[in-house]
């Protein structure tokens, strides 16, 4: 059996771990807190810092693959361990352009992938100068996640709120619609592409409202959308899973936002509504197996669970029965022991043939399943 | 979180705790064997023999609930803990019944719960004056599993076969159908019930060649089985998920063959077949959430991998490439570190609309995948 690694121990350790069971593997986890969600899930737990070069190097040293739950990894170590022979899902050089934003938009700018006008700065002090620039968005090129490390300038008055450490400052674009995709890459380069998704905002507070897949796009967006996806993991040249997140605006441009060398959040409808999730694809890419099947077998809408404001500690699922009574309805809690606001605390499933059928549904989670302590 | 414990770490418990990881729960199981294929998937693994008294109460005297994994364990133990308020699924006077195959046919035929016809026997040397009643099937009242345990005696002369033990004799019928159905019942007597299946079976080699759900059933025959069935798991009177195999004959009749009191290989299917499968619906009722939705979202075909004749040791996967290849095909391998002929070591399962299809796969599937070593 091959000895596989996972930096990380959160939900998608804990969902990666739960499609291995699937397969001949012998697994490893290594994270800091030993009662991550997927610390008791796999055959050997390893406390360690994953940011840590001693750590993540020991840790993979006798392994046959490491992958990642998470970019902000010791990317030193996992060099090191890759001229060793250890195989590496994202590769080191696909992992350290996306492990930077500067690079990452340089990376699009120098493929001439279509992706929002960006300026980078070093500090606060350089906003002032380009004010003509705004309304803009402020990202830390380091250790963003999860939307930390983003702030929206609207004027030379909220200069305040940016960065005083290596940024990009993104133009804001018009937003007419946010799409995700999933693509998957072998060893061999063979690639399989996921139903794009659509990933739909509550406008005013900026928080994902609930995914769709596949995502209702006009025919001519939707080859816009897979072409530049596709041609961007290609153009990155790494085996493993992608995340791709797109805009398009109101004339139907179509621009990258960004990418994730990972699971991702916007691909957990895959567990129930394609034959092989991306956690699937994930191990087959790993263990040399063929690519999976993409297709959906149903649409789906995804509704993250999240932790209230104003609730920390030990979390009561308020309103769980009632979701569990929905017939076409999949609970995926992560088992996580404590809540605090904000926080991924698990995600709910709908599948269904009727788009009407999702909405609803998916609505009614949103007001029916709370996170509280 | 419910610390909730299983007895048994093979296959069953493995896929158990795959779908445990979607709720919140402290999961513990206990084995004799600590490279088990479930025994890397807790959070809490105690080595153990699960037919000893003080093995068995000590496993689950802290624990909320207890389930099973396989009927051959220490129900005295189990009967002491239920006393001390320890939730067990099934109940221990359910397994009483089900433990032993004259008790089984017993409560069949105090229920007037159709069932072939037998006789009790203590030794071989009964058989000799029974004999009009021939060919007839010879089962081990206690420890039979998996075709153990079972002889079939066409005529006198075939006696030496039978077992010199108690037993049932029971009259062999001109068996049309194998029927299996799974059926969940809450802990407030709650029930819901799964599709019937269609166990079809290679007759010369009176081996299970195949499975489909949902069974292909005259609609007389298919309210009859589900009545029969459900029926029999009201008057076994324990929450629990229940797997009712029945036969049909020639004229229609149903008979129930037997009945496991936990999930079942005939339920392997419904992973991705059904919304709730028979492990998710398990959790549900050991958790206190509502029953899940048995339907069936497409129709499947399920293949058992058994090790094949000739081969022990470490597993190979003959042909695995190809089977992954097809589109609609999930792998489940258990993960076992040696093959031996007969072995149970994981299952393939097929989704489709098209019935042909499921066929012309199942077969494919039969043809191209072997455990070898």
């Amino acid at each position: 059996m091959k000895k596989v690694g996972i930096l990380g121990g959160g939900q998608l350790g804990r969902m990666l771990l739960q499609a291995a069971i699937n397969y001949p593997v012998e697994t490893f986890v290594m994270e800091k807190e030993a009662a991550a969600p997927a610390a008791h899930l796999c055959n050997h737990f390893i406390v360690g810092n994953i940011t840590q070069f001693d750590d993540v190097y020991n840790f993979g040293k006798n392994l046959d693959a490491l992958t990642i739950e998470i970019e902000h990894v010791n990317i030193e170590a996992l060099e090191k361990l890759e001229k060793e022979g250890i195989h590496i899902y994202p590769n080191t050089q696909a992992l350290r352009i996306i492990q930077n934003k500067i690079l990452q938009k340089n990376f699009y700018k120098e493929n001439d992938l279509p992706t929002s006008e960006f300026i980078i700065t070093q500090s606060k002090e350089e906003l002032k100068n380009i004010s003509p620039f705004f309304p803009a968005v402020h990202k830390l090129s380091n250790g963003g996640y999860d939307g930390k490390g983003v702030q929206i300038i609207n004027n030379k008055e909220e200069i305040e709120k940016g960065f005083d450490s290596p940024a990009i400052l993104e133009k804001k674009i018009n937003i007419k619609k946010e799409i995700a995709i999933i693509i998957a890459v072998s060893d061999k380069g063979d690639t399989a592409i996921y139903p794009p998704v659509d990933m739909i905002f509550d406008q005013s507070l900026n928080l994902l409202r609930y995914q769709i897949s596949p995502a209702e796009l006009p025919e001519k967006v939707f080859w816009k959308v897979e072409a530049i996806a596709l041609s961007a993991i290609k153009k990155i040249n790494s085996p493993g899973i992608f995340a791709v997140e797109l805009f398009t605006d109101e004339n139907d441009n179509v621009l990258i936002n960004e990418i994730a060398p990972r699971v991702h959040n916007s691909g957990h409808h895959t567990i129930e509504g394609n034959y092989s999730s991306q956690f699937d694809m994930l191990w087959r890419i790993i263990l040399g197996y063929p690519l999976g099947n993409t297709e959906a077998i149903l649409s789906t809408a995804l509704v993250n669970l999240i932790g209230e404001e104003g609730y920390n500690g030990t979390p009561i699922y308020e309103g769980l029965n009632e979701v569990l009574e929905m017939d076409n309805v999949f609970v995926h809690l992560y088992g996580k022991r404590e809540t605090t606001p904000g926080r991924k605390m698990g995600h709910v499933t709908i599948l269904s043939k009727e788009r009407q059928d999702l909405l609803y549904k998916a609505n009614k989670i949103k007001h029916q399943l709370f996170v509280r302590s």
